[in-house]
C-alpha cells in the first residue's frame, strides 16, 4: 500500500521551495488536510523550528497544513497518528542519528508501508532505501548505523551530477564514488538528477520528472540511463 | 618528534603519481630506505597488490623501496619496525574500517609520534586530524568509529574546492558542509587545496605548497585565506 514521492531535490535553480512539485503533491496528499514534517536534517545547521517554516510557507500553496515533529510531546505516536509525512533535505547523517535516537525507523517503516502517503527530498529520498551508503553528504555526526527503512529495494544518489569533462580536480566523481560502493556492497543504486522524482504507489516504482533520465547502477555492469516513465520495479 | 607531510592529493591534473612531491619526499624520507605502504583506502575499490606496485613504481624516482603491508603476517609489527610509513588515498571510511579491524590505530599513532617519517594523500592526510568528518568520501562502508590518530590538532578538508560561480546545482558547496559541520563540532578544519600540502616537524605545522592559500574554518568565524608558509600550529 506504499504511496511516496522521493525527489532527488526539494528546489531546482531559479525555483522556490518545492514548487516544481506543486502538482505531483496535490496528488499525493488528495486526502490529506494535515502533513506531519520531520526537520531532523536540518540544512546547513538550521534549527527544526525555522525549516519547520519554509515548509509551512511552500505547503500554503496547496492548502495543506504543516506540524513540525519537534513540537509533539511523542514523536513516535505523532508518527504513528499521521495522515501524511514528509521528510525534508539536509544532512543524512544528522537526519538518520535522530531517527535513531527517537526509536523512529521501525515505525516510520510500518507507517509508510502502510499506505500514509510520504514525501521525501534529497537525505528524505535517500532514508527510503536499504541505507545511506551512497549519500553525498558529509559525515558531521556518528550514527549508530547506516541501516534505513528498506522501503524500496534500491538506493537513492540524490542530486546525481554528471562528470565534467573540462575538469582538472582530482577528487572522485560521483559515477567513480559509486563504484567503489559496488566494491564492497551489491544494492543496486539510482542516480537521480535534480527535476527527477521516483513515485511508489504500491508495489509499482516509475521514474518521474522534468525529463532527464537517471543513471542506474548495477554491480557488475555497466552504468546506463534510463527515461522519464521508466519502471524501476525490476531493480533488486 | 612528529615528521609528517600531509597532502591534498597524491596527483596533479597532467601529472604522475607524486611526482610534484619529489623534493619534499627526498627530504621527508633521506634517512629511510624502505617504505611502509598501507593501501587500505584502495582508491576505486583497487587490490592491495596493484596499489602498492602504483606506490613502488612512484618511489623508484627518490631509490627507496616500498613495502605492502599486506605481504607481511603481522601488520602491528609491521608498523612497529617501519623506518618510513606511506598512507595513500581512496576512501575514507574503507581505510578506517580497515585500521580498527587491524588494531593498528592507536600503534600508528605511537609510531608517528615517536619521528617515523610519514607521508599521508588524501584519505591518509586526513586520518592525521581528530576525526574523519570533514572526508569527501561516500561512507560505503560503515567504520566501528569515525576517531582517528589526532596528531594534528585540526582536521583537514582535502581536494578542497570552492564554490562555481556558475553552477545551477542545488547540491551543497564545500563550504556549506563544513559550516553544517560547525554546527555540530567544534575543531578547526582546513580546506587543503590540490598542489598543498602540511608539514609538521616537531611542534610546528606550517602550509606548504605550489602556491596556493588554504582556507581555514573555525567555529564561529567567518572562513578565511591562509598563504603558503604560514604556521597552522595556533589551530585548536
Amino acid at each position: 500500500m506504499t504511496n511516496c514521492l522521493l525527489a532527488s531535490t526539494s528546489t531546482l535553480h531559479g525555483g522556490r521551495y518545492l514548487d516544481y512539485l506543486f502538482n505531483p503533491l496535490t496528488d499525493l496528499y488528495k486526502a490529506t488536510d494535515e502533513i506531519l514534517f520531520i526537520p531532523y536534517a536540518r540544512p546547513g545547521g538550521i534549527s527544526h523550528e525555522k525549516y519547520t517554516q519554509i515548509a509551512q510557507h511552500a505547503f500554503q500553496n496547496i492548502g495543506k497544513s504543516i506540524v513540525g515533529i519537534h513540537t509533539l510531546k511523542n514523536p513516535i505516536t505523532a508518527v504513528q497518528n499521521a495522515q501524511g509525512i514528509f521528510i525534508g533535505g539536509g544532512n543524512s547523517f544528522v537526519l538518520v542519528a535522530e531517527l535513531y535516537r527517537h526509536h523512529l525507523i521501525q515505525f516510520l517503516g510500518k507507517v509508510v508501508s502502510s499506505g500514509v502517503p510520504y514525501l521525501g527530498t534529497s537525505a528524505g529520498s535517500n532514508i527510503m532505501g536499504p541505507c545511506i551508503k551512497t549519500t553525498n553528504d558529509m559525515p558531521i555526526v556518528y550514527p549508530p548505523s547506516y541501516d534505513t527503512l528498506d522501503i524500496i529495494p534500491f538506493n537513492i544518489n540524490p542530486h546525481y551530477l554528471d562528470p565534467d569533462p573540462n575538469s582538472t580536480h582530482k577528487g572522485e566523481t560521483r559515477e567513480i564514488r559509486i563504484k567503489e560502493f559496488h566494491e564492497f556492497n551489491s544494492t543496486p543504486v539510482v542516480g537521480l538528477r535534480e527535476g527527477s522524482w521516483i513515485r511508489v504507489l504500491h508495489k509499482e516504482i516509475v521514474l518521474k520528472g522534468g525529463g532527464q533520465s537517471a543513471r542506474i547502477f548495477e554491480k557488475e555492469k555497466e552504468a546506463y540511463e534510463l527515461p522519464v516513465e521508466s519502471s524501476l520495479t525490476f531493480l533488486k
